[in-house]
């Protein structure tokens, strides 16, 4: 297997666009060519991702259509992945492999998700398509639901007092807001304080709204090459030193909400093949769709114990200056979820850590960035671990 | 590069079907991998093909649910792959890159559709979002109508005057229906005859309704395996000699549409790769979700020259005892087209084909296939030639 590396990176501004899916992810393919140094012409594959295109704008077969957008050739193929949220973080793997194992030298991978179109009750209805429908659906259990029955499990098993999970748990939003106010491609580039959060709308108990991640638009595309073509293309190359991912089914066959089970066996992957643990990460991107899951996230690669994580961000352990830098772009909570293109934009936001791009919000000499996207109610797991 | 393989191949009866996409993918998967000798633990991932769960059954992120029904391990990821009807044509040919460049020894692939549950008004108008809806949905254009101007394309090109291109077209309906007679898993077993398509239901000048495919429910997975691995597992592994995909944008890039330029390049790809040309093709699945494709198919490969393929079922030279046998299964036409499915169902074929198990649909001594399926209105084509 060859080294492989990421060469450009780019992402829109996520928020509420009126662009469509695939003039966004126009916008972010080109940049990361461009900062690339390379031509459309250059590209020998485009894996692609999207999610709802089809209720978003009675798109699907997108690939082949951002493709010609872009202006690749024929002879490049376009191939759509779907893996829940974990969709561009899926489609960067295999382009990855494809390039490690010599099939391609240079892909352009990424995602794109035009949500706030649907309106929250259409988005609400097919987020929720990503549960096990036939078994799940009829329970009436939506994303929000299954996230605050975890909080509730985690609160059992560790008698950790609900009122007081729901402190720590609102200053991690408390946090990624403060992170996202200092990311100009974020959603929300706001503060909000602790009070925000408890005094806002009950979403699901214990989750109030902004324990939760919005619906969001936005692209984003990076560049993957062999590790010696890239050197001859870029100042600083990022290398893909791990990579896992990881499936498990429905919530019926997860005996314990509180330990992902597919997340556990991707970060393992990862870690394994990248001979880095959970000490060696400098700065972490990970799926905190709700504020329960980035204290299930942060336990399950090992930087904190199982139970030991839900006040890490009360503590200052997770943002600048601590342990170790949680979603420095504001994770989906502040940054935004345009879900087929939120991987591509957690990689987009390492690989300009370890490069030192990140300005106000760097976090001071990154080395390794870990990856993590998780799709649906615990289903797919995809981790990479980045390095400079 | 490793040599790869075919194990064990499955497909459901196409039809009409009261089973869930995931029951259907489930037999398929099972029987694919019991006529592999081998056990769902030994799967190290799940390349997984469907295109419109969506609207089907609310179901998205459907490949981890596939892969717990099937029983497969945590560490094997489930990947959903979606090129509209070349879906699962694509998911093979990634499972085979990814077991030649040894990422991984042993991969089920595959796809399930449930298209008859939607009903024809909706499964039209999902259809056509494999499309680039944006500029073509508008204009009314759904997939027989593409098709529709195909043949007037081609009529006009090639001075084939459109009665007599109808006749031509009516032999293609009735060699397939002749050969999905013989297959007990084909979606229609009835044979017809050139008066039965020309006196059907006008559906999209000069496309009567036995010119088109149906709208079906079914699945087929595959096992594909390194080669020495296969050897020990089957009696007859069946090995891939070349396989390519391209891909061309919306319609109003393409200049000709009796020439499927994504086809040629998909085709010049495998051919390449196997070195193998038409004149060692024994025995053809590809894609004729309307009997104009069938011409056009067969044009592309090199079989006729362009403008010669029109008769050539008229003459008999693309069923048993011709030149080279088309669809033995019956084809999309007869054996039926749920099209997350389809490819899957394909080399389904191709590889009992190979194998010798055809019964009266065998194509004797066959040595070398294709396998060709294109998605949308001529946006995704992926080939793959097997040879015995």
């Amino acid at each position: 297997m060859r080294e492989v590396a990421v060469l450009g990176v780019a992402m829109t501004k996520f928020g509420v666009s009126e662009k469509t899916n695939l003039e966004m992810f126009a916008e972010a393919g080109l940049e990361a060519m461009e900062k690339s140094n390379i031509e459309p012409k250059d590209i020998q594959a485009l894996f692609f991702g999207n999610c709802l295109g089809g209720f978003e704008e009675g798109q699907l077969h997108m690939a082949p259509f951002a493709h010609s957008e872009l202006g690749l050739p024929t002879s490049a193929p376009a191939v759509r992945f779907e893996c829940a949220c974990a969709t561009a973080t899926v489609a960067i793997r295999h382009a990855a492999l494809l390039v490690a194992s010599g099939v391609y030298d240079l892909v352009l991978a990424g995602g794109t998700e035009r949500a706030t179109i649907m309106g929250t009750p259409l988005a609400t209805r097919t987020f929720a398509m990503a549960s096990q429908a036939q078994h799940e659906y009829g329970a009436g259990i939506t994303f929000p639901g299954v996230f605050a029955m975890a909080a509730h499990m985690y609160s059992a098993k560790y008698s950790v007092p609900l009122p007081e999970l729901k402190k720590h748990l609102a200053e991690i939003a408390v946090k990624n807001h403060r992170h996202g106010a200092m990311n100009p491609k974020a959603h929300f580039q706001k503060e909000i304080d602790v009070d925000t959060v408890l005094n806002s709308m009950l979403v699901a108990d214990p989750l109030q709204l902004f324990d939760c991640c919005p619906f969001s638009d936005g692209a984003a595309a990076v560049v993957i090459a062999e590790a010696g073509k890239a050197k001859d293309l870029v100042d600083k190359p990022i290398y893909i030193a791990g990579m896992g991912q990881a499936a498990c089914g429905p919530l019926y066959l997860q005996q314990d909400l509180t330990r992902v089970k597919a997340r556990e066996e991707a970060f393992r992957q990862a870690s394994s093949q990248a001979g880095l643990g959970p000490e060696d990460i400098d700065v972490v991107e990970l799926h905190d769709c709700f504020t329960i899951a980035e204290v299930l996230a942060i336990e399950s690669f090992g930087l904190y114990d199982f139970g030991k994580g839900f006040d890490a961000a009360t503590k200052g352990e997770t943002t600048f200056g601590g342990k170790v830098v949680v979603n420095p772009s504001g994770g989906l909570k502040a940054k935004g979820h345009p879900i087929g293109a939120t991987g591509a934009a957690q990689v987009t936001e390492i690989v300009e850590q370890l490069r030192g791009e990140c300005g106000e919000r760097q976090v001071q000499g990154a080395k390794v960035g870990l990856v993590d996207t998780l799709g649906g109610d615990l289903g797919t797991v995809c981790n990479i671990i980045l390095r400079s």
